[in-house]
């Protein structure tokens, strides 16, 4: 193992006594008014009970799948699998633990000082950044490191186990290869069930609220006497905090993974003719040797490594900022420089090391693509710019014509995303073939810790709003949280743009690792013969046995295309479902005790609580067993190559449906704010009960079902990645 | 050119005369009242006006594309390009031409018979259904007949074109395919004017009259007091009787002449052992050669005048039926017939040639597969299931509500179709490979003849309904000519599954024409290389040279999958900006003139007419031009492998939200009908008013999007197919 090991190993360690320290900070603080410490009471004993039951369903499914891994394989390979799936929860705890101290913090701090606010805020989201990006990478370089055995080049070699001690049942794998794909695979899972639950959670009780309170009983967001506030408020922690943190850490760790991966096959097949070509393709000048391989190997954990000191820099740049005014520019300026520092540290890397400069290439063009997808979801959905106006304006024709606009300009949102995103495929590819894509998905990111405090302050600062008018503070302080929560909502586009673009690169880059370990085993050596690998064009030759997988492949492009609508299409049930059992009982409530509306009465949070978790956890299972059971059986049933053809067909689809989701819904919500601000008739006029209704609709696609197909297709991927060499060659009836 | 074509040629003219003998007894019948006959003069003017225009438009657009085909080919390119558009345009105006007599004559005999009503709206759209598929037939008869000596066995080579004597730009094609290609491509261009202006029409005038006419000004639907009455009927001809039968013709010449390509490469190359796998696998028992040629090449148009010929005897059944009731029985019953006689004259086929039962298999499958979608489509939209009673009850819950759960429905609706297809493309393709995939669209598209009478029928219906109110009849009139209207749903909906199914089909096997010419006279021999046509897949290949093509086909599939999303955007904000135009005259009119509401005045038809057949005939420009010019200048880039991967990408994602669209709409319409029959609260309800919203936002998802992805997958594929020798193999900067 190679001794610059310490230095991702370092850092990690800094990361996470750098949120000790932020979670230290926060905690020190005041917690305001004895109301205030109720109200916060209350969303963090909801959130803790909705995320330890989740973990409990969670921990027998893993305990399950990891004994499986065991059976199948070896003992190394569910340690690392179990290794991902708890830094993955343990990253959501910490998180979440820290957004629910600091957001009554948050409120207390808003009622002397803005910016003293927005330190609170951005501290608790410092550390669920630090501990997403610490914990990933720390649990990394202990697999690595525990494991190294199968990293020593010397050994490095494809082995063959035969399941049950039956002959004709062998698998082929290169055993390191598997372990890092099966801790990722860990952490994919946990993701999917924090997002589609935690989605699930937090749109049903935004949903129910808003329809009876808003819409039947004419009282305000937040109001104390609203039966779900609570629940609203606690879904922004474990949908938007919990989530997001398990799914950047997720799509952290695959994209790191996919490029060891990588660096195994090439190096185990390095004497194979056919991957001289690849060899080249990397620009090493050195050539590929034992030396070459370990810096291929360190290379991606030292860069994520600068990404994560970037942003750590980045943060203390923010926390000791001196200005009192433009803080959006102050958090525009810390991302820029974690950007920047990042690509320093990556220049420095390249420098060092005998591997050329092609490597700072692809990582900037992550970088790079990454910030102009950021731009374009802005573009889209912001009330900065033109087509959140003109959608604003639409809306003044009634609701169904401010839906139908709002799901056209999603549509038509897909162009510059998809054709940033294929141009950065092929200049990467250019540069380092299928490993310049993985390089390039880490690139995007390297300094997630920054993009998850930024997204992670968002909701904070929702919920210090939230506390601010349960608690009946003055309306000053609303005003000011309200300030905060709008000056994160640029840099949270950016980072929206950087999730769904990274989820795209990263699935690629699984899947290539994916057909790479399926048909580098197949015949025992890393020498994918090319008339196999025509499987999906395959389709198109007029030639002899290579037809029979192609009518596969093309199945599984359109099956595979198909399972992200309905995917999608559960997970808006699930919210629509939960929402209206919510709604049936805070109409209960307010029916049965008509104390709670004149507010003689306290409303029973804690059964309106229950009602959405249980909503929740129920809603999550059948989304997340076709996640997790649809590769495994059709690869079984269909083969290698046909599942190759699966996964590219979901990400196709789940890429365009993601972007679609996303901005529509983006764009239907501040479209709303815009009116509110008083446009084309301000509140209460025809066109602002129009956008109510558009937003609604936009609310369970950007919240849940967006985020969640970027967690649907990488997981897919490195579940495929992992059971590989499990699945029959050809379909198993041909 | 085999004696055989006299059949196809034979039962072609007998579907014209059959066609024309259809609507002289049409035109025969009594028009009834004044009145009436001057609604109607108001629809057929307003109906001719835009399709005239439409095709002046088109017109010029044929005529440039015609010349360029000139230029770069032959003169016979050029020529066979015209005969299609020309053929095209003519089905459309024959079959409106049909509808706009029977629908006041459809009015006047509902006054005394519901069963004579059903026998003239039938009658019209019989008109339609044997204009459709004779001309189709009629024309690749002729094509192929004048041309034949590029379909001669022993002529048959592939030929090398200088352009403009330059010897650096050779182009190298099958003449004879050539020809076959254009003569689809015109027709396809006119199908995709016809459906999009037409879609764009017919539902800006649909929204904009009920938005003002129900929801404002609360007058019934085609009332004569609401200005836009008129172009709502006249849209509904324009857009769903010209527009369907301009896109169902398309499809079913894509279907043949796509075996008629296939087995010209296959003959070409029956020297090449890698060919000679393919053949094997064809099934022909005496093997390959110049007899069993010409009856590979005989066989589609053989197999299509069986089916149009058994459509002609349901027609004749339905006709001709002396029941009284259950005519929903009856229409069933006929389709059925057509399907079984046309199994049988395919078995007939089959027997007599020597190319074995293989055909017979893959249109059995065909046909299968298409009935199959069809019931899932009914399953999804009918009020007579669960999912769209479900959805009813759902719009209690309000608009969002809704909307939203209409959504879900349309994405999980992918599930069986997709399964459907992607088992009939495994199955065709063990029966015969590729042309197995082609004889199976073709099969689902055989008796198209009765599918689009069936499908025109319910627009006249439902036009003889608006004579009737318009006209103030007696409210019974009304009533007779729903009933006819909701007879022709279920096989309507039927209809809609065999056109998205053989849309699927039928642009696989021209993507794979293209494939094969594309890749089969890249080296001037129809040998497709392996290593070569492995470029979809090559992106996993971690070999040599075709990995560069790898990320530029991969490129491919992603844009290739992003455009059916901005062209449905496009299509959808036409229809709403256009609409809101319209809303806007409405509002005028009925302000500047209050008599109009108290029914003294007329309302100013004409302006309302003109102002849509602008927004149809302006914003349909840019999707057409998206359609034609993206894979012309994508080839020309990135060459023809990528484009293999754009095509393939454009056609997952055009199933996917065809389906999702067409079903989503669909459900939410008949939702808002069960809703009307007195459920959930009846008419005038908070769950009615909610499914109102609902059905605005489904209706240019079904009618406009849904249709229109169908049409721009086969045309961007035919394109594709006519233009393959222009474009460089690899991308032109590698």
């Amino acid at each position: 193992m190679s001794v610059l090991i310490v230095i991702p190993a370092a850092i990690s360690v800094l990361a996470l006594v750098s949120a000790f320290l932020f979670n230290r900070s926060v905690v020190a603080k005041a917690q305001g008014t004895d109301r205030m410490k109720e109200v916060q009471g209350y969303i963090r004993s909801g959130a803790f009970t909705f995320m330890l039951e989740e973990a409990r369903v969670m921990g027998i499914t893993i305990l399950i799948i990891g004994a499986i891994l065991w059976v199948l394989f070896y003992w190394e390979i569910a340690v690392a699998f179990w290794i991902g799936s708890i830094l993955s929860m343990a990253a959501g705890f910490i998180g979440m633990n820290a957004a629910t101290h600091a957001n009554a913090r948050t409120t207390h701090a808003a009622r002397t000082s803005f910016k003293e606010a927005l330190s609170v805020a951005f501290s608790g989201g410092s550390v669920m950044g630090l501990s997403v990006a610490g914990l990933a990478l720390a649990g990394l370089v202990i697999v690595v490191v525990v494991f190294r055995k199968w990293y020593d080049p010397a050994s490095l070699h494809i082995e063959t186990r035969y399941l049950f001690g039956v002959s004709s049942l062998g698998v082929n794998f290169i055993r390191g290869a598997l372990i890092v794909s099966a801790y990722s695979m860990g952490a994919s899972l946990v993701a999917l069930f924090d997002r589609v639950g935690g989605g699930i959670y937090t749109k049903a009780a935004d949903m129910a609220a808003d329809m009876v309170g808003k819409v039947e009983m004419h009282i305000p967001e937040d109001d104390p006497r609203n039966p779900a506030t609570i629940a609203d408020n606690v879904g922004d922690n474990v949908g938007d905090v919990g989530g997001l943190g398990a799914d950047l850490l997720e799509s952290f760790i695959g994209a790191i993974i996919s490029v060891i991966v990588m660096a195994l096959y090439i190096f185990v097949g390095r004497g194979n003719e056919s991957i001289q070509g690849l060899i080249s393709r990397l620009g090493l000048s050195a050539g590929l040797n034992e030396t070459t391989y370990w810096w291929i190997f360190i290379a991606p954990l030292m860069i994520v490594a600068g990404g994560l000191f970037s942003s750590l820099l980045a943060m203390l740049y923010i926390r000791f900022s001196k200005r009192q005014e433009g803080m959006q520019q102050v958090l525009m300026n810390a991302t820029r420089l974690a950007a920047v520092i990042t690509s320093l540290t990556t220049f420095l890397f390249c420098w060092l090391s005998p591997l050329g400069w092609n490597i700072l290439g692809e990582v900037m063009l992550g970088l790079g693509a990454g910030i102009a997808i950021g731009f374009f979801s802005e573009y889209f959905t912001s009330t900065r710019f033109k087509p959140t106006r003109e959608l604003a304006r639409m809306n003044q024709d009634g609701p169904a014509v401010g839906v139908t606009e709002g799901m056209a300009l999603g549509m038509i949102s897909t162009l510059l995303p998809v054709i940033t995103i294929a141009t950065a495929t092929i200049l990467s590819y250019q540069l380092g073939g299928l490993v310049g894509v993985a390089f390039t998905a880490m690139g995007m990111l390297s300094f997630v810790a920054m993009t998850v405090a930024v997204d992670t302050y968002g909701p904070i600062a929702d919920n210090a709003g939230g506390i601010a008018t349960m608690a009946e503070l003055p309306s000053e302080v609303r005003e000011r949280t309200d300030a905060l929560d709008s000056i994160g909502n640029t840099t949270a586009a950016i980072g929206k743009g950087f999730a769904i673009g990274s989820a795209a690169f990263a699935s690629l880059g699984l899947i290539a690792a994916f057909m790479w370990s399926a048909i580098g085993t197949a015949d025992k050596v890393v020498q994918p013969q090319l008339p196999i690998v025509g499987q999906i064009a395959a389709q198109f030759s007029p030639s002899g046995s290579p037809i029979v997988v192609g009518a596969y492949v093309i199945a599984g492009l359109m099956l595979g295309a198909m399972v992200p609508y309905v995917f999608s299409a559960l997970l808006i049930r699930g919210v629509s479902r939960t929402s209206a059992i919510l709604v049936e009982e805070i109409r209960r409530q307010f029916k049965e005790n008509p104390k709670i509306m004149s507010g003689e009465a306290m409303a029973d949070y804690k059964r309106c609580i229950s009602i959405t978790a249980h909503g929740g956890l129920h809603k999550m299972f059948l989304p997340a067993v076709i996640a997790i059971l649809t590769p495994v059986v059709f690869g079984l049933i269909f083969g290698r190559y046909a599942l190759g053809g699966f996964l590219v067909g979901a990400l196709l689809s789940a890429i365009q449906l993601a972007i679609f989701c996303g901005n529509s819904g983006g764009a239907m919500d501040n479209a709303k704010k815009y009116i509110e601000e008083g446009h084309f008739g301000g509140k209460n006029s025809e066109a602002h009960a129009a956008s109510v209704i558009g937003d609604t609709v936009g609310d369970p696609l950007k919240d849940t079902v967006g985020p969640s197909l970027d967690i649907l297709i990488k997981l897919m991927s490195v579940i495929s990645l992992v059971f590989a060499s499990l699945f029959p060659i050809f379909p198993i009836f041909v």
